[in-house]
């Protein structure tokens, strides 16, 4: 018998064609992959991005892993699937696991890491795409450049904490908009950064929508829920597009 | 007559396999591909992880970037590729342009981008693995999860503000650690941080290094000019690996 590995793929943004050709490739080769769906039966993006190029023989398993605020219910589903993949390699089975955008950060695979780091099973990580990569290049608007500095925040954070990350970064990538636009834009507009700030919905993606000028998002605008916002004190977003 | 067009591709940290397919399949279609050599006549690293997915019509343009301070003669040379560029690209061709990692942060392509963006010229620009999303799967040592932050320094910005970045964010990438090794890690000391840091030197690339345990590296150990040191605070350097 062969053996098994497991293999966690970041699948990049959402165009399929923004994969790393390693990961096109392992694709074709696996036995199981497994892809998070976001509800329960609901379709997966991160499968939808790599469906091209998988393998006939490749078994489709998709888990639901749930936005609840019940930790324990979330422990449970990641122990549940650790479990299975471990089974899986211990089977001998080349078996992907598929996470969004670049597999080490903001990434749910860490959580499976964790539980499965220390059992002694073949492992490897193909890192991926992150969406605020893919949001500068297709939106033509730098990160940092030379002695400058990038800092990746997530908009839960606190205002004094995001406050202080935009007064100490040239450059600062704003997560998880959704939710908060308005208190966000309230804050660039205070720290008269909104002239620097790019934001971006669904990057790469066929519904992507590039926001130039935040001051013109109307205050009911439907935001998708992957939006964020790419702030660079050291380039206009009038320049770039 | 086609229309031309300028494609900045991300070629990310070295391994071939792991530039996108979108690079990948537009490789070999391009008419010119301009490569940043590092020295005279050197070889182009970049140009080396490419390679083996070029046309055969592709016209090879290597153009070396001088790493001077002086302003005057790096602006020269910036002017006069941009000029190249736009000539190729009102010819009709489909140009390319490779900059290591990714083509938006810490890249050399943003000086280009800075002459050629108000040209008109059709362009598109395809992003790259980041160093250090790679170091971080190579590692199996994650970036920031959840709520938390991630910053990503120069080691050449002044001490203060690296600490800074130490204190405030959960996970802080150390770039150019070059001829800066030991002040950096006597900082990470200082702040009790040594045994959640792992240093990469040319990671995907056949001469990777992984160093786990900071304070074992010699004083006088020879450095590769790419080494960068990712710090996770909520991540011990000894779980991974």
């Amino acid at each position: 018998m062969s053996e098994g590995k497991l293999y966690a793929i970041g699948t990049g943004p959402g165009a399929s064609d923004l994969i790393t050709v390693r990961a096109a490739r392992l694709l074709e080769k696996l036995d199981v992959l497994y892809a998070p769906a976001g509800r329960k039966g609901g379709d997966s993006l991160a499968l939808s991005i790599v469906r091209e190029y998988l393998g006939e023989q490749v078994e489709i398993q998709e888990r639901h892993f749930p936005m609840t605020a019940n930790a324990d219910e979330k422990q449970g589903v990641w122990d549940e699937v650790a479990l299975d993949i471990e089974n899986d390699v211990r089977a001998g089975k080349q078996v992907g696991f598929i996470t969004l955008g670049d597999s080490m950060l903001f990434a749910t695979w860490v959580f499976l890491l964790e539980r499965l780091h220390n059992k002694g099973l073949a492992l490897e990580v193909i890192p991926g795409i992150s969406s605020y990569s893919c949001i500068a290049s297709a939106a033509q608007f730098p990160l940092a450049m030379e002695q400058q500095s990038m800092a990746v925040m997530s908009c839960t954070a606190e205002p004094e904490v995001l406050t202080a990350a935009l007064q100490n970064h040239e450059c600062v990538v704003l997560m998880k908009v959704y939710g908060r636009f308005q208190q966000i834009r309230e804050l660039l507009r205070e720290l008269d950064l909104v002239e620097h700030a790019v934001m971006m919905a669904n990057a790469s993606m066929e519904t992507e929508v590039t926001y130039r000028d935040l001051m013109a998002v109307p205050d009911d605008e439907k935001l998708p829920y992957f939006s964020t916002i790419v702030v660079n004190r050291a380039w206009s977003a009038k320049i770039s597009g």
